[in-house]
């Protein structure tokens, strides 16, 4: 006879944005059909004691590179690690081949990665055409992702058909976006400078190695300046449009960024959004030596963005995801700008952020809050994920906060094969990953299956 | 056999601050047991199909005259008031005879009222003795409420033994405060101002009458810009103390008010908070004007009042409850300057609220914010009070937006025996008043028993 | 034998930023030697009795076309209408045929205009190759003049080889600028915003009329938004690079910019300063519909424009002169897109100016302070000039008040052959315009002669 | 036969607010009759070769104690100290004895002092009731002083019954202070509070030496945090009256008191000017602790008053002179708040400003605005006084930039018969004090006679 529930998680404690409280919970078709209670007669029990269930957080900044460059990762693999680490919902990027730009393109993306989630997702549609938006929109896109970039040398991930620098070409994005409600998600650069500085200064100086880069990438060029220039136009062209903004890479930009979305978002009331890479917190400086060309970024100042957290400058935190493999990052050793940038994140971000805890620079709280409440919200797939409460999807990332690992590509289900946090020390781990009542990972290792992860549309479908 | 559940809630839908779902409530000693399910056995079932389930509505600025001025109102009158309006939780204030300033005033106080309360109570320590707030809180003061005020001739409800007007013992107020962790809520004023000019321009004028009164009261005479000059010197005495400051009577004072907590909280970063006094926005010029002395305010500029709503500079809304009999207040309409100054709002409070939702002014969502989660977290009552969740207290405000009443006298709990509301159509009603699981207020009746309501304390107690 | 004076104002009375008196003025060797007195012994003597004295204003914003369009307007005579109007200073711009962007041009061009000037002037260097800066500078440029803009259809006076759009090269000339002390004067754009958004809603359907350019000027295209846009990345590299930033066109862009400044300059310290174009204060509806293609732009908010004198985000007033012959402006009736764009202004800015003051919008003192000082002070050239003080040049604008006329082209010097403000009525002429000693013009008749104006250096000659 | 010119200063360097250059300067009749030239028949002749020439310096905060205290200071001595320092014009207070808060009182200090000044004078009116405000600013007030403050132990130079704590009478003096045009200028405070905590932690603990003083006064009891506090509701009401304010003692109080000016004065746009104490700049520790008791301030942290001259927080600058006896102040080694607070300023002023610009602090044309333009505007005394321009009285402060000299009882003329400043060392000293065209001291000399300053009327005189 079928029990009244299929999984009870009991004995836990639930650490919501703004309150802690001890709870059973219970799951039934996929959703929390309770909170609360003795639960006696449940198809599968979860004995939480001990442990700190959390909403499921979300990985807002995937790039599973699939279709298109499935040697470096796929839609199965960077699922997997996500899981995992403690991840119930990513959003993936767009920076595939094909181009998910178009509604057969997307479509075909869609229908190649539906068979390979563990986890559930959501897609980026990649804004390049106003034209095709609307369609991207229908079919599911949960914003519209934009890359107003390009490589210094046209390196991937960086594809530079995909590439929006004519900014009434990204006027136009922004109006279609707007028209259709989505959020529109943007890479801001002004590659015409990073280009030019960048030249001048480090590679026509011969000054091309990873130590060099890293230097370089302090100082403002390399992801610098030019993206806060970029952010600057874009604001002021997403204001008058009136499309909702989302600010991807803050923290990776220099503070002058900060101070310009603050004046947006606090001063002219702007509807203005970010996104915390937690790498440029965590990041040591030995830590950046030891992997060189497998990191893009380091915290050379990490008190800016903690501040940005303080001051409700970001809307969320994430460790981006970005994986090349081995063989192609290490010639960056002699010339990074060269080589393909990236780092990983999706396996590392929740360990990362629960040591963070444990070191007293973020709460429990605050993760549900970043990383679960604020992108639902955002995205408008609240309160059915991003919230433990009755009629939400039954998504929990349940932590042990006294478990310590150190990171070790041999861990690592990423296809890219190495950690950029290899020989890293954490002290807190995801102890379950459930997604809609089922536990998809247990104590680092995946139990469920390819095809379980379901996709999120967006606000726009019809 | 005993039930598993006390109380089970079923068909409503839930507000929260955040989100808003349908699900049942299960109810056990007194808190929230579970969320979701069936919860068929239990030993008393209420159905909210079709009703909106809020968090009990906490009403912050209670005066139940008690003790010392019963045939005013008492305590059992009262929350009996607040209870069938849709209240289940209050906050009692302190110009009351004798004054709860010292332990042992304060101890008899809490004696007195406990037999009485229909619903859960909290009750301020009166501010006037630097040495004795220790005790105050010891013994259970949810905070310290100062009047920093003088009546301009003397009449109560404004005590004169009880104003602070010396800025020495405001401040030492405020150390002591401070030193036990408790927020001061002050009615700031500065009374030679308002004695001086409104004698000038008004009384010495002959200009007394009721109408004269509110013609003052727009201009900022009586409950005028001396609380505005009160309020800039304590936001500066509080900010270097460091205590937490909790301003009364927003939307009464002048405008110039909202513009100094805004730079206090947004600028400077000082913890302060403030409630909204409804009636600012509620009270029409014909319901003045009918009514007359049984108001002490209206709404001349309900604009000022909503945008501290949407700008993050009112925490909290309150409909003030400082009730007077109707002998006492008639003279007011020959002069008003005489009379004690009132009005009545313990049981219009909530359908006030829901009537403004069913305008559009307002959401559930918000009031589930601004009468119950913001207080009860100001206060560290959070997350016992003030949220719909699994281990909280079982209060809930549960209302039918469709049911209309006219407010009448007839209709009035409190002793005043009168409403300044008297005559007013409202839309939004609370169906039932559940306080810790037992209903004590059902379709405008009084369901519970005296000295059910418990005394809820403040977080200093040993 | 020789006199102790050569010149002798007397009777007027003298307009400073700060004060208005009365007392003669002694000139000698194109000083002013002494303020005060009677000095009854000059060579010759100017009766300003009824008249005001103004420190000579300055026009700042000239284009007189030498080299390379001097059938449009040249030296000779566009300085002479500029002395005929009032004017004893101008800036001349630099997108001439050759670009005065390296030494040799600049030298070539600063001999060309020696022998044709009427009154003093500076020159721009042109801002396009950053090692040229310093040699520019060093010969005597008086600020760095650059394009980052050009025109949607390539069309002159837009000449797209001066256009500086790449913001790495921006950024290099910022550096340059900074380098050599001087301040760098940007006409901001996107040009790539602006071409496609003004295509699409005008060109493409086929609205290009004169009236349909002024529509789509007032909706933020041409000459709209995309400035904004420029503004705001440049801004940012302006202020990381640390150099002077002088912006052009203010009241031109959208309100946006004013805003933008004003954030730059009050909130975050920039050394940034701008200049208002007056004529879209004084360009009416009635006139803009009259001249058509004969001016580019119009008061369609001349409010906005006031407020910028008013809280200090206007550093200077200028009405811009950028002539064209009638024949070339003419078909813009009908393809407004397809024509140069400009508009007149050396003649007519000191009494459009001085009919400002007559119905109240401005004061003597103002212009004194806008038009005189503030120039003088940002370029380096006070208190060599802008300020009646001894020792300073003698350059005055003395101004009958009384006086009337209207704008005909009758009476117009430029080689344009006509006046964007045909028709126009004013009262406030210009009496008297001197130049170090010498009257330059008097009552709207040339008395000066070519050469006499004087090379005035930037602050970076060796 | 009569000389064209009464004095000629030549061969001089004139520094104004905005520039610096050399000319010379002839005297007809008490006024500047020109500037530049060779003036060759002049009565007399005075050689500036080497020295600097700066507008004639106001010290607008002079208490010379007359009518009452002329054992302290009388009108002669005062400005005797004044003229020799290089002060030209100066503003009396009104804590005298008669109190000139009446018509009658302030004729008769106008009729005992006109004979006894040495330099030019304006005097405050006392403000204490609102209906007397009209007749003292008929008879010439210069502005409207109000002590908003009490001694905490009734100890003069504060005049208990001149301090108008009453924040009604406060309002009213500022609306009569209005209606005539003038500037109420106050000295803040909130004296309950000084009182409560002073006695608390520093009399009631026997802490009354001059250390125990200086250490309260460092922070912020005795001149404290009751000033700002007092400040903040001064501010409010001068604001909705509409009254131009002009606070005192900027520098003496706490930090908080600069920051509610600056968001008055540029958030709000209030008509607020202040006076920066340059004592709490100059005096060191060192010098506060050799003579104690002969100062009421000191510099514990100067650079938060450097700092209100960079951001426009502070308006003037002066150096108070508020001189008592020798014998009178010394018992305040034992106990400081027994006797008469003070500080002499009068001579030592201009030195230490000159001293200050030789340490780089200041610039001369700083103090040609800070110290003259700017008061003879806020007053409405320019440009008759305060700038160097033809027409304006012929008052000049010439400096020495080299001379030397040790601030030294033996040179003081004030009746005081000390300096606050004993001992310390200045490089820069006033070489001529010039009035009308009179030099009134020379070289640390008396040059005047009494009776030759004359009072110089407020703007609301018939």
């Amino acid at each position: 006879m079928a029990h009244p529930y299929d999984l009870v998680i009991e004995n836990g404690t639930i650490h919501t944005p703004t309150s802690t409280y001890k709870a059973n919970i219970a799951v039934r078709d996929g959703k929390i059909a309770a909170i609360g209670g003795a639960f006696e007669d449940a198809a599968r029990r979860v004995d939480a004691g001990g442990l700190e269930i959390l909403p499921g957080i979300w990985h807002v900044h995937c790039h599973f590179r699939e279709p298109g460059h499935t040697y470096k990762e796929d839609f199965a693999s960077g699922t997997a690690a996500a899981a995992v680490g403690g991840v119930t919902m990513c959003i993936d990027m767009t920076n595939n081949t094909p181009l998910p730009t178009t509604l057969d393109m997307f479509e075909e993306k869609k229908a190649l990665v539906a068979p390979k989630a563990h986890i559930d997702y959501a897609l980026y549609g990649g804004g390049l055409y106003p034209r095709t938006v609307e369609a991207l929109a229908k079919a599911g896109a949960v914003g519209i992702k934009i890359f107003n970039t390009r490589h210094i040398k046209e390196v991937y991930p960086y594809i530079s058909e995909l590439g929006v620098l004519d900014h009434g070409i990204l006027y136009e994005l922004y109006e279609a976006t707007r028209d259709v409600g989505l959020v529109a998600s943007v890479h801001h650069d002004d590659p015409e400078w990073c280009k030019r500085l960048t030249f001048r200064d480090y590679i026509n100086q011969g000054r091309t190695d990873a130590l060099a880069y890293q230097e370089s990438f302090s100082k403002g060029y390399m992801y610098g300046h030019g993206m806060v220039a970029g952010l600057a136009a874009s604001l002021y062209y997403a204001r008058i449009v009136g499309v909702k903004l989302h600010v991807l890479h803050l923290g990776v930009m220099p503070e002058g960024a900060n101070e310009m979305i603050r004046h947006a978002k606090f001063d002219l009331g702007q509807d203005v959004s970010s996104e915390l890479e937690l790498g440029t917190l965590f990041m040591t400086r030995e830590q950046m030596e030891k992997v060189g060309p497998a990191t893009y970024n380091w915290g050379y100042n990490p008190e800016a963005g903690w501040e940005t957290i303080r001051n409700g400058v970001a809307d969320f935190i994430v460790l981006e995801h970005a994986p090349h493999t081995w063989e192609e990052v290490q010639p960056g050793w002699q010339d990074m700008f060269s080589i393909p940038l990236g780092m990983t994140g999706a396996q590392e971000f929740v360990p990362s952020m629960l040591n963070a805890v444990n070191e007293g620079r973020l709460t429990l709280n605050q993760i549900a809050k970043l990383a679960a409440e604020a992108p639902a919200r955002r995205f408008g797939i609240y309160p059915k994920k991003g919230v433990i409460e009755v009629g939400a999807d039954a998504d929990f990332t349940i932590a042990d906060m006294k478990r310590e690992a150190v990171f070790t590509k041999a861990d690592m289900l990423s296809k890219s094969g190495h950690t950029s946090w290899e020989g890293m020390k954490v002290k807190g781990l995801a102890a379950y990953t459930i997604v809609r009542g089922e536990v998809v990972a247990q104590d680092g290792k995946l139990k469920g299956s390819r095809g379980y992860g379901k996709f999120v549309t967006g606000t726009a479908t019809a």
